[in-house]
C-alpha cells in the first residue's frame, strides 16, 4: 500500500520497513536518525460546474486517459481549503470561474490511497477555454454526455449520482467507494 | 507551508526548492534524479459517538493537549475508507465499537495542512475503556461537557455545531474553517 521510499528525507540514510512499537502496520523507518515516515491518503478536490442544464467537461491533454472527458479536479494543495482547491483546479483545467455551492460527494479510492471530494458549483460565465492540461472544454447537457469516453470511474459515478439527484431536486451528501476492477 | 525535507527519498541526494516548469508553487526538487516531492494535506477522521443523549469523550494521555478531553479522531491510513478510519480511531482511543451513521462536518485547518472529517456515530454498547492514548473515557450529556478542557478548537466547534443541530433534529453536512489564533 505504501509508496516506495529508499532514503530518509531527514538524514539521507537508507530506510528499512518495520512495525514501530505500539503501532499495527509497517512503516518506513530510519535506523540512523529514528524518523518514522508515515504515508497517508491524498485528497483530490473538484466540482461539477453547472450552467443552466449543462455541465462543463474537460478533455484531457495528459495521461492517464489522454483524450477522455472528465470533470475538473486535482490534488488539494497545502494551505488551501477544499473549496479553494476545487475552484483552483477548475480554473487551471478549464480557465473557468465557478461559485462553489455545496459539497456533494466523497469517494474512497482505497487501492490508490485517494479520497475524492466533489462539489456542486455554478459556472459564472461563458469565458472558459482549455488550460494546459486540457485539449478541449465543453458544456454538455445530460443527453450529450459522452458516457463511453469518461476518463475515470469516479467521475462516471459522480455524474450518474448527480443526474439521478437532479431529477429529484435534492442533493444529499453522498459517500461512495471505487473498488479495483476485477 | 511545506514540511522540511533535506534528502531525496528516491536517491538520497540533497534537495533544493524551486517552482517546477508549468507549476505555480515551490516544491522540493532533486537535481540528481529529477524527482519532484509534492506535499499535500492529511485527512483526520473521527466521530461523535452517541449513546442516547450522551457523547463519548476521551481524555488525552499524549501531547499535544495532555489531560484535555476530545472526540476520537486520527490520521486516515493508506488503504482504508474514511468511515473505517473513524471506526478504527474510536476503537484505538476508546476501545469502543461504533456504527458510523453519516458524515457530519468537514473542517479545513489550512495552517497545519489538515482536513478533518467528522462522522455522527452510534456507540454500540457500554463496553469501552481507555486505549493507550487515553487516560479516561467517559459519556457526557450536553450539560456535562467540560467546555473549558476540550483539547482542540476543531472538536469544540464540532460539538457546538452538533448540539445546535441536535436541537433542531436536522444534521446537514457542514463545512468550516479553523484559522490560526491571532
Amino acid at each position: 500500500m505504501a509508496m516506495q521510499m529508499n532514503y530518509c528525507s531527514e538524514c539521507g540514510k537508507s530506510l528499512t520497513c518495520l512495525i514501530p512499537p505500539g503501532d499495527d502496520r509497517s512503516r518506513y523507518f530510519c535506523e540512523s536518525c529514528g524518523t518514522i515516515h508515515y504515508q497517508n491518503p491524498k485528497m483530490v478536490v473538484g466540482c461539477i460546474p453547472e450552467m443552466e442544464d449543462k455541465i462543463l467537461f474537460c478533455r484531457r491533454a495528459i495521461e492517464p486517459c489522454y483524450g477522455k472527458w472528465t470533470l475538473p479536479a486535482g490534488y488539494l494543495e497545502n494551505g488551501e481549503t477544499v473549496s479553494a482547491g476545487a475552484r483552483r483546479e477548475t480554473f487551471e483545467e478549464a480557465r473557468a470561474r465557478v461559485e462553489i455551492l455545496a459539497p456533494y460527494a466523497l469517494y474512497n479510492i482505497c487501492y490508490v490511497n485517494q479520497v475524492y471530494l466533489m462539489f456542486r458549483a455554478r459556472l459564472m460565465d461563458h469565458d472558459f477555454r482549455p488550460g494546459s492540461e486540457s485539449l478541449e472544454v465543453r458544456l454538455f447537457s445530460e443527453a450529450e454526455v459522452p458516457w463511453d469516453d469518461i476518463a475515470f470511474r469516479v467521475m462516471e459515478e459522480t455524474l450518474v449520482q448527480f443526474f439521478k439527484d437532479r431529477a429529484t431536486g435534492l442533493f444529499p451528501f453522498y459517500v461512495g467507494n471505487i473498488s479495483k476492477k476485477k
